[in-house]
């Protein structure tokens, strides 16, 4: 699929068929991952693939009970746990290069867009859920000190076909020059 | 371009040709970062296109001298100064829902990952560089309060084809079920 196609057309998905992803589709996502850039090559991203019902189970009581994505944790054949370790992200000798601290949440991010988009081209779907109790997702997969669970990403093949949600002009946030200064005046 | 092909393929850009980039191409690269998902649809990014050299040349001074990507800034027809609204993502009625606080870089990073695939399926190079002076960078481009500077990333035609950095391996860094586990011992 053209890339182009996959950033416009990809949507999240929270209802899911039970029909399970073959390994090697999974792996394809998981290159995907893999293939990101990273601060430094430090590559902090980690993923715990789940497919067990019961470990699901538990990850889906880390949502609360009005997040719509809740039972995508259950439905979806597989749900990821992209986690990070700390401190190597926006580090240089053991200190934070910059003013942002720690780049973990930038890094895993610049992965999991690649992992949502090849998932769209081969025909799956995925949703980010950042609301959740990490810390009790952590200690269901059993995730050491150091690394940090980022996100929970359901996949598996769309049993809906939503709608856009509405996104924000260019010229809204978009600037020439100097913040503030709208694009394109004299082009 | 296919999205396989343009998440193995792009490679950080850190020289240029002092070629212009076309108006119409920017406007792709940023339409697909409008496109990315956000923390319930905030869309906290914000851009500015610098193309004034005097604007760049004073930008490249917020970078290291030893930062590989200083060059760049000038050589490069178009620095995007990437930025974020705060207390937008990962706020709830105007508090952190969750433990990482705000999710600005988090959503910057999505936006940034669907840009940079999208230029380089239009035979455009790009770079993410965090490291800098980002109150300085925010200084010279007229950031207001409650916007921060998140990234500069040079846009031109590439001037180099730089051979990937090693990745590791899946196994390294893909569990099963739990974290550590590895992936597919059973498959």
């Amino acid at each position: 699929m053209d890339v182009m196609e996959a950033i416009k057309h990809r949507r999240s998905i929270r209802r899911y068929k039970s029909i399970d992803v073959p390994d090697h589709l999974l792996k394809e996502l998981l290159e995907a991952a893999r293939w990101a850039p990273s601060w430094a090559n430090t590559q902090c991203w980690r993923f715990v693939v789940v497919r067990d019902e019961d470990v699901k189970k538990k990850l889906s009581q880390t949502l609360s009970e009005r997040n719509p994505a809740r039972p995508a944790m259950v439905e979806a054949p597989v749900v990821l746990v992209a986690c990070a370790e700390l401190r190597r992200a926006g580090y240089y000798k053991g200190e934070p290069r910059t003013d942002k601290g720690d780049w973990f949440m930038f890094d895993v991010a610049l992965a999991l867009q690649n992992l949502t988009l090849a998932a769209h081209s081969l025909g799956l779907g995925t949703v980010h859920v950042g609301a959740f109790d990490a810390k009790r997702a952590g200690q269901i997969v059993g995730v050491p000190d150091g690394i940090a669970v980022v996100e929970l990403m359901p996949v598996g093949y769309p049993a809906e076909g939503p709608k856009p949600p509405p996104r924000k002009e260019l010229v809204t946030f978009v600037y020439h020059d100097r913040y503030g200064h709208p694009l394109n005046e004299e082009g």
